[in-house]
């Protein structure tokens, strides 16, 4: 009988944060890529556009006009997808037909008062001014809200329709779908093993290194074992943190080095402005903030969909929307080939 | 207090078959969009081009010839995902490091000889055939695999990399992650309530009315109550039938039919060859064929992703991949939108 190698053999793997599976097929990266090619980023955005609403000083869709903002800036979302004052649909006639009332709140933060910059081009201390406002508003809207959705749509393959630096915050009266998973997991690992899921994955991860991508003084960052993105990562605070207000200074500082080096690695692994969705998940909030959420560990997830080139992109389609996702190379491959690519970005290298 | 009316006011809903919840907000259909516009179709496809490994007399990347074949055609994935003979990860040591063996096959499934048509443009008959050959697949690859998922990416945008007319088929020796949900809902289901939940939820929906795309003598079509995808669509069969092969040659004609009428309006939407991801779900099949499975009816997921137009899709990013699905208008919305659209097929109705 063959020797197994993940690079080699297919084989499913286990999210058990998720409570999902993932087929792994690696030897899959040798097939032709004939189908669709992302168009050609637009290189050239201005740093200030008057007509753009994110900038400052410019005028938003409700006829409010934005401060001369010169760090972060927070406002509420002109379309929100969650408004504070919905109506409940009234109980349910029948176990197939559930609704349940949804409140909330949308916000949208920017930045940097510059459209030309992302996160990899700020320095470490404008980025630190970010995780502060991070800090800030899930401590704000987690006061009402169970549930604090930060998150950051980058790049157009993305869905992202403007190109300024910005990330958005959705609260809302429940806790979604994602969430209610993640609390499950944690909660059942806990009760089985005594300690954190996310605390215990963490230190395996340092002890086996092969998914490791960056590593700092209070701060992990690695492609999880069951990573279904080409390039995906988890970033794990090292001590037990509930949430993003209860980090120290020093974690702060830390996380906002960490994260510009993550991303430069990101950028520079094609040459481009590495598109994806990130987002941070801590403990449940609001009224039930007292309750013991002791087996949560604050994390973000990055969820990046370049495969192959800056042009090339992974589908999730066909299988993966009806059967189960599937990735095309090995987590510990992804994990090496960010980990030997250089922390100065490929743009600010020459200077 | 407002009266509460879904298409004014956000809630969520959830799905029994997949134990999933969606935020539904159809206020959010007014937002401007000024995101990305995916590239137009190239509209002239060749019929032939003896270059293209699905077409008839073609060389594949294997060496091999493809037949001059005239209605369908199934061949081996040449890069397939899933291989029959993959030696086994071993037993995990960590319960955060689980895999499992993964063994199974891939095939390709031409619909038709042309290049230059899609299932809309084709005949009742060819799509008879069609239908004919999803059966026998299903029994074939099932006397040995558990799970056979035939599905159809269509559409560049939904990252099928050739215009030729075709879908997949990947037999796996493992329930994929969305089967065993629906697995595990539906038996849930029948021991709580004594009959399959597809087949109250499809008698609840041919009462209730206001989800129903198209009706014929022994199918439904419907945008389920707890859709995701903006003009997402479930087809039915009325009769209780637990796999395709099953299906009798009066409900394998009708089926032809109804799915030709739903992806004739599916094109008429937005005058667009729709791009989709589909799939067939059926009872577990391979050794265990023969246990009792009767809490499963068979079904197929449409999940085409435009919103707006033939350009502006629905992006699946952000919130919904780290919280929880989100759409911008109403099951019933999308509903009554289908349902209306002619079935003669918009470039057929000059002739
Ligand atoms: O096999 P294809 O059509 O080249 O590939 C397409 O469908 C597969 C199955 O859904 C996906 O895994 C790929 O990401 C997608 O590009
Ligand atoms: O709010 P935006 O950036 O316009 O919209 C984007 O992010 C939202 C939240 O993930 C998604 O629901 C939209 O589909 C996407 O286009």
């Amino acid at each position: 009988a063959t020797t197994f190698r993940a690079s080699e053999h297919q084989h499913i793997r286990y999210n058990p944060l998720q409570d999902e599976w993932v087929l792994v097929s690696a030897h899959r990266m040798k097939r032709p890529w004939q189908g669709q090619v992302e168009p050609p980023l637009l290189t050239t955005v201005p740093r200030h556009d008057p007509h753009n609403p994110l900038c400052p000083g410019a005028t938003r869709a409700n006829g409010e006009v934005n401060p001369h903002y010169e760090g972060t800036f927070l406002f509420d979302n002109d379309f929100p997808a969650l408004q504070p004052d919905a109506p409940s649909p009234g109980s349910s006639d029948h176990p197939l037909f559930q609704a349940e009332a949804a409140r909330g709140v949308c916000k949208v933060m920017c930045f940097h008062p510059w459209s030309d910059v992302t996160l990899p081009l700020m320095s470490v201390p404008e980025i630190r001014a970010v995780v502060d406002a991070w800090a800030s508003v899930t401590e704000e809207l987690g006061a009402q809200y169970p549930w604090v959705q930060i998150f950051e749509n980058k790049g157009a393959m993305m869905g992202c329709s403007n190109p300024h630096p910005h990330c958005q915050v959705w609260a809302s009266s429940f806790l979604p779908d994602v969430a209610q998973r993640e609390e499950r997991s944690q909660r059942a690992y806990q009760s089985q093993h005594g300690e954190p899921l996310l605390m215990e994955y963490g230190r395996q991860e340092l002890l086996r290194k092969d998914r490791l991508v960056l590593t700092s003084e209070h701060w992990l960052v690695l492609v999880p074992f069951w990573a279904v993105w080409p390039f995906q990562t988890l970033l794990l605070p090292r001590r037990h943190v509930l949430r993003l207000p209860e980090l120290t200074l020093a974690e702060r500082d830390d996380l906002a080095s960490i994260m510009k080096k993550l991303l430069t690695k990101y950028d520079n692994l094609f040459e481009t402005s590495f598109p994806y969705s990130m987002g941070w998940h801590g403990a449940p909030m609001g009224s039930e903030a007292g309750a013991n959420w002791d087996h949560w560990q604050l994390h973000a997830h990055y969820y990046p969909p370049l495969l192959r080139s800056a042009t090339v992109r992974k589908f999730m389609v066909g299988y993966e929307m009806l059967a189960q996702a599937q990735r095309d190379l090995t987590p510990e491959q992804a994990a090496e080939r960010l980990r030997v690519l250089p922390e100065v970005h490929y743009r600010l290298g020459q200077k």
